[in-house]
């Protein structure tokens, strides 16, 4: 026999669980939910994964994920168009968005350089950031990249390639979390808080 | 601004958020995946979904979930139709179905009886199985329900109606699962597998 009594229900649970970080054990526990609620629940959920995929687009500007093809942020004129933040993707956006504490542009690359998994410069936006420096009066970009191996090989790169522009570039400072102890702070981020002290005067005043 | 750039994404994180055990940002993480692979793997997710949910049944003699009117267990006349064995969902078929010890039918409550979330005898398929008695030849009922405080009423109050029938009402043994040790089984436990122990042949000659 079937092992699911049903083959709809085999084939819900064999979609979700291509889902990442879904197994199947999940997937049957979300199809059976979506079978005890109400019909409407599963036309909703359908309904706006499947128009979430088909309208939405990349914004031709700073290429984040946008209903029109200006993006609300590239098209609000209250924010400083002299200034580019260049992150990863989408979630970077928001979580520099939640901190109130920037009010410049992006610029989404949409993924970082990364040989293992095939990713290299010409699968990224980064020919459209140095477009960009053309087009656009920009002077200063921040590099805004994970602090891991593949973030500054991608940092890097993309410095190098915009050494001939006159713009300054900065990247996001590395250090103690805020609410860490020194003691349980790896010896790298310690290290590099240190070289990169700055005045205490300017370490207050902030937020 | 909107808190995800596009409105349709946040609709898309807020319907999968609703699922159990998904939250806010594993929703974000599902739909950014959804929206990096080709519009074809959103096409299936959701057609599944839908599908799923408006098109299947449940089997009208043991309410098990089913792709027709009768399910494939019922269907089958190589099971025995002499034996029944009640648990509380679909999941606990298939756990059975996968030990390959039980060629019996089943019957599905639908839950376990719950005064806390408001579940009552008669929110659940157990009238349904009283009925069966009176139509079925049945000379066993197997009571595998799960053994927590709100298993054992749900087996009490069934076995109280069932007692006036002329069939045998067992219970799934409980005791040490295979592979563990003694000294870190709980006492209630070990101490039900001591009460009820059996005949050391008739513990060998399984499986």
């Amino acid at each position: 026999m079937n092992e699911y009594s049903s083959k709809l229900l085999e084939l819900a649970v064999s979609e979700l669980s291509r889902l990442p970080g879904i197994g199947k054990k999940t997937a049957l526990r979300l199809a059976l939910y979506i079978l005890k609620e109400e019909e409407i629940f599963a036309e909703n959920l359908s309904a706006a994964i499947l128009k979430m995929r088909k309208q939405i687009v990349f914004c031709k500007k700073c290429h984040n994920i946008s209903d029109s093809e200006l993006c609300e942020i590239c098209g609000n004129h209250k924010r400083d168009e002299n200034i580019l933040c260049v992150v990863e993707d989408t979630r970077d956006v928001l979580a520099i968005e939640n901190t109130s504490q920037y009010n410049g542009l992006y610029h989404v690359l949409g993924g970082i350089i990364n040989p293992i998994e095939g990713i290299g410069p010409n699968d990224l936006n980064i020919r459209q950031l140095i477009e960009r420096n053309h087009h656009e009066d920009i002077n200063e970009i921040i590099l805004a990249l994970p602090a891991t191996v593949e973030g500054d090989t991608t940092s890097f790169y993309i410095y190098k390639l915009l050494k001939t522009f006159d713009l300054n570039v900065t990247t996001i400072a590395r250090g103690v979390a805020v609410g860490d102890e020194l003691e349980y702070t790896d010896e790298i981020t310690l290290g590099r808080s240190i070289l990169n002290r700055l005045p205490f005067e300017n370490s207050m005043n902030r937020n």
